[in-house]
């Protein structure tokens, strides 16, 4: 399961941390080293320019209980990162900051939201991540990779795991736009059925509720930029900007595809309504190609005694030729007012 | 009733206050404590960490008289609170604060709206139900079993209202989706009737009512969270910036579900307009399977003198078999053709 | 008429003022004393506490001129207040404020503008109407009966009128909500005709015009609530922003039923568009119910030589029992297919 | 023509001015002088209270060269007062301010936008006329007649351009009125036609143009009122205040007609939509009344040897009475479901 | 191909820059010199007014770290000018200002898009094109050829790009708006067919994607109007501001276009509607001009015994007359009720 904490590395010593910790490990000038949840409070004793970069998968209250001991949290932020369904926030709680962001996964083409809840301190990243969303490794694999990252502490790895989760949006609205480029060309090439507009109609409803999940997100990461945080250098912001502009591109995005969405909703409308006035031209061309030769034939059913051209010998074979001619003439009036 | 007072408890001491007081009690560390409202200036007189909180439903004008003694409010707040029909607002009146919310209940299908007026002092908090609300009976159980938020005195109870109050919207809106996912499949699945519409239709006046009570709620919990009133210590501004962010995404889900019942709407409108032409196109095939044996028969039943294949012997059954087959290339062109 | 100036009380003392006056007293601590335009300045030369109120109907220029001359208006004010058709606005002359507030009347269904035009000094008040509006003797009356209101001086009058101005308006946009409502009704049971749909398009197009009015002058209400004039002293702030909050309410109503209609538009349009798609059903029904018969009926009428059943003496009624089980079956189809 | 320069008047001295000079005069205390372009300084380099006052209407960059020759205008100014298409906007350069408005001007039923750009100094104003615009004649006509304006100097002359400007959008936007409530009669009285549609259109189209014109020019009144250049003294900006409301009403006004427009389009549909019913209905009917006796009259064509009533001698009278009671039940059917 | 770099002119001094770099100079007072790239830092060491413009098209790595090297830019913004696909925006890296611009294009009916990334020091201006965009070198040419630019320095070159990726967009517009009034005419003229409505789908889905584009284009030119830089200033900014009034008026021309469109779009409807209810009428005429004859002959087609007029004489040439006055009437009828 995409949804799944990773797996522990094969072979990786064995740290008595619970498996809902994914990852515990300082971070210093010498690279990576993973550590004891319990550690935490020795490590950081010591003021040697590294951090501590903490990965939960939905922990349970133990976990966290030993976290707000190490990290000394406030008792409202431990309790908001207990549950999920929160509302993309960042709140400052005494020396720490406080902040949610919602996640997004495209799993078998539905979208499954999920959160992460992350707690930054000066020499600390805490992200707990609830329900979908894709593992936190390569975020991190970047900043051990890029030793300028690595050198700006926390507030790196707090961007990283920032422009991951940003990120991870960029394909599920790329997608929406393929998929509208096709229904473009569906609708455009007189392919209509209902599944068209019921694609259109799953699609317009999932990019509304996407958009409930990246404003906020938005409001975040703009709160991020302008906050006086110290926690926040400025060279970060640096950094937080441009996942802003990330952010803002995607949301600016969803609002052109609603709004092509709409457009495209009334055009295949009209052009239905165009096709089926056709239709009408089309049947009713037919109806009177039948109509008029029947009205001949009933004529000549009538049973009046003096109907002279009855009894002429050529009169059937004239009647043939004439029916036959006005069908014919019928046809191509009809073909030239473009009825059939 | 819902609606109504919470029954006072059996066998509750006999204080002599009216049946439209609720609750009065004085909060203190040493507990809950139930009084007579002619003896709050007297709690109040003694210092000590305590608060008293009221809770009325509907008071009369001598109830609020008494109020308006004890804690000296001020006239405009009184008149305010005796009568219903405010818009939600927030008030600095001398040294109390005086906040009006909407309140919502969902009662047989149908919301009904009612009100809270609530006076908030230093050392006291008081409540006034209008129309249709729950008690605020858990919000009291809350603070009471809540530790941390009765040392926090009267804020504590003002948030633990107000979250109860907005907490409140929450079933109803989540209704709202659920009615919105059923009428999707309606649409979906073909099954057009005019139920769906006028569902539809209901859900949007509805949604927008609603929009009409809590968007000045959210204006009245941001003012607070914006508050530079001493009565309203930081640490409360924590609690209620998380009603606050509630009373934010319940809004975002209203704009978000009208949003997508507008499109749903189109759409539906779209797939009846698609279903009719499919509806005309099997009553044209029909006629014409129809019509056009129709105008052999009229052929044949003309009376010229000189139609030798009347004669035939075989004419007849030829004839069954012509139009049978007529028929059946009909009836195959127009399946091709899906128009039948 | 409704909008006719007050008739001047019965036996009233034969002050000279002219018609168009329809009010002009001093209100002290001691009561209201009706005086003469020309005593004016004489009355407010003795500073005791009272304030003089004007109340004028469409005056003359020669009356705006006295007025000028007793309370030293600016120019550029009393040009204004002598013309109708000023937007809502809230200007500074010298020590005294130039208010123009839109009014309200429905007169026989439909909905009239008026204005009016108030001067606020230290110590008067002045209201000029034009055009549709009630009279403010009610106003005038309510700051007579309330103490608190006559002790507060020119600025309770100026409240008073404006309390009534936009109160005015509250009938008007209730009425609306009863017309939505009723055509609501008409639309969900069926009942289309032209007229649903006509007042439907009456009502979005008086509640635009209508918010035409209303907008600025919540506008005007909100610049006087934060108002750092001398003549709005803060407890009057505390009257008047209840005013401005009916006039936002009323807006909001406003928006909500525009809102709401625009959507009964539409789902009008969608329940036509059903209801007209069963006609189209039933035409064909029918339409089948007689073209089938019809068919059987113009094939016995052919004049084959061999038609051997047309000699059979029961083949005339197995003929006319067999039309009737074609009808009694496709009548049963069409009933299941919900055609019929 | 109407967008002509105003024609010399008759007599004039022999001033040496080009003719794209259509005034060029110095206003004092003792009243209005024509003077030569190259006299300009001369007449500035006195100061008497006096200000110049040029109007120009599509000038060649020899007189406006000379122009900034005399007043000491910025190049860039310069270069945009010579070529048209500028955006309303405001521009302080050096010690004067450079204004660009749009003008509006309907021409056989089609409006035609044109510019003005002004210049204005301590003691000058020049304004340039590009495109369609009336002639600025009368508004230094009322300068030159209103004492109090003139006093006032060149920020009089401003407002006065200014307000001829504003002014001459509103018969404009009443004539856009006056054509909605035309249309609304001719919509309403199920006047359908081709030409209803295609009103509406192009008085939306011309609404959204003119918008395009409009919100920018009251823009810059806003700025103008708002400014804190010493060339616009607080009196001044009374004045353009009042200019500022004409355009926010335009603006106001404008919104309101597109508003009711769309809805007028969206009730114009859904009533054609309703006609359109009801002709299917009556179609369908009529379609009945013939098909009925169609199927009588063809049973009776049918050939079965033992089809008693054939011979009965009352058959055919009884048959004709039979068709006709068919009918008339039928006629009455449809005439009770409102069908006919 | 437009959107690959300028040629080198024939005959340029054998400079050893690679091929994407299309221009690099000096500008000083004594006119433009070709340098090479590692002379940069060498010219730039003595001040002497001069400032050396560069021109990169899609540059590789090498050439951007070279210019990382001579101009000292922050590792950042090289790292982003690498690379395409960047929003609009503006960042001050150290005492430098780094802008990114889209482009747009207009090849072969589409619109390609396409970012120039620019650098602004002091001294220097480079400029990164990526993708589809016009080359720079007319910007240059009029930098080199106005001497008050040339004077002004790098924020003139600054503004000379801006204004010619903005004035880029202006021909699009203008295309667009031609189209539109084509398709007016179009939809007025009753031509309606599929390509218009798809034609105007296409029109209004550009102009949301461009909207996407200029939109932050316009917050970029406005942020630096605003902007406290040293490297901006005023005089400079006069000149931007010119190009922050034609980005806001070719957005405002695009809403308007837009805006037009969906009504476009909702006319087309209504006009197609009606239409379809002429041709309903018109074959509903038609159907009764074929069906009352039909009805009159299948009358005369039973085989009652008695039905005397078919042995009358004249009976036949009555029953013609009688037939061609029943479809003169009714073809007049329907003339006059506009079916036909």
């Amino acid at each position: 399961m995409q949804t799944s904490p990773d797996p522990a590395p094969a072979g990786a010593p064995a740290t008595a941390n619970p498996t809902c910790v994914v990852n515990c490990a300082v971070y210093g000038p010498d690279g990576k080293r993973d550590i004891r949840l319990d550690d935490i409070s020795d490590v950081l004793a010591v003021d040697d320019g590294s951090f501590v970069w903490i990965g939960l998968f939905e922990p349970d209250q133990d976990v966290l209980a030993v976290l707000q001991g190490e990290f000394a949290l406030h008792d409202l932020a431990i309790e908001d990162a207990g549950k999920a369904h929160q509302r993309p926030k960042i709140e400052a709680y005494g020396d720490s900051l406080f902040i949610v962001a919602n996640t997004a996964q495209a799993i078998d083409e539905r979208i499954a939201y999920g959160e992460t809840h992350i707690f930054l301190g000066a020499r600390y990243l805490v992200t707990v991540r609830h329900g979908a969303s894709l593992s936190y490794a390569p975020a991190r694999q970047r900043v051990e990779r890029e030793a300028e990252l690595l050198a700006m502490g926390a507030p790196a790895a707090l961007y990283a795991v920032l422009d991951a989760i940003v990120d991870n949006y960029l394909p599920i609205v790329d997608d929406f736009k393929a998929t509208l480029n096709a229904l473009e060309q569906d609708i455009i090439s007189e392919q209509f059925h209902r599944g068209i507009v019921i694609r259109l109609y799953q699609l317009k409803r999932e990019l509304t509720y996407m958009r409930v999940a990246v404003t906020p997100l938005q409001d975040v990461l703009s709160q991020l930029v302008r906050s006086s945080s110290p926690l926040i250098p400025s060279d970060a912001k640096l950094y937080i900007r441009d996942v802003l502009d990330h952010s803002v591109r995607i949301n600016e995005t969803i609002d052109a595809i609603r709004d092509i969405l709409g457009t495209a909703l009334g055009v295949n409308q009209a052009l239905v309504t165009l096709t089926q006035g056709e239709t009408v031209k089309k049947l009713g061309a037919w109806a009177a190609l039948l109509a008029a030769p029947t009205l001949i034939t009933s004529w000549y059913g009538m049973n009046f005694h003096d109907m002279p051209e009855l009894d002429d010998r050529y009169a059937y074979p004239l009647l043939i030729g004439g029916v036959g001619i006005v069908m014919i003439v019928l046809y191509r009036m009809f073909k030239k007012a473009r009825w059939l």
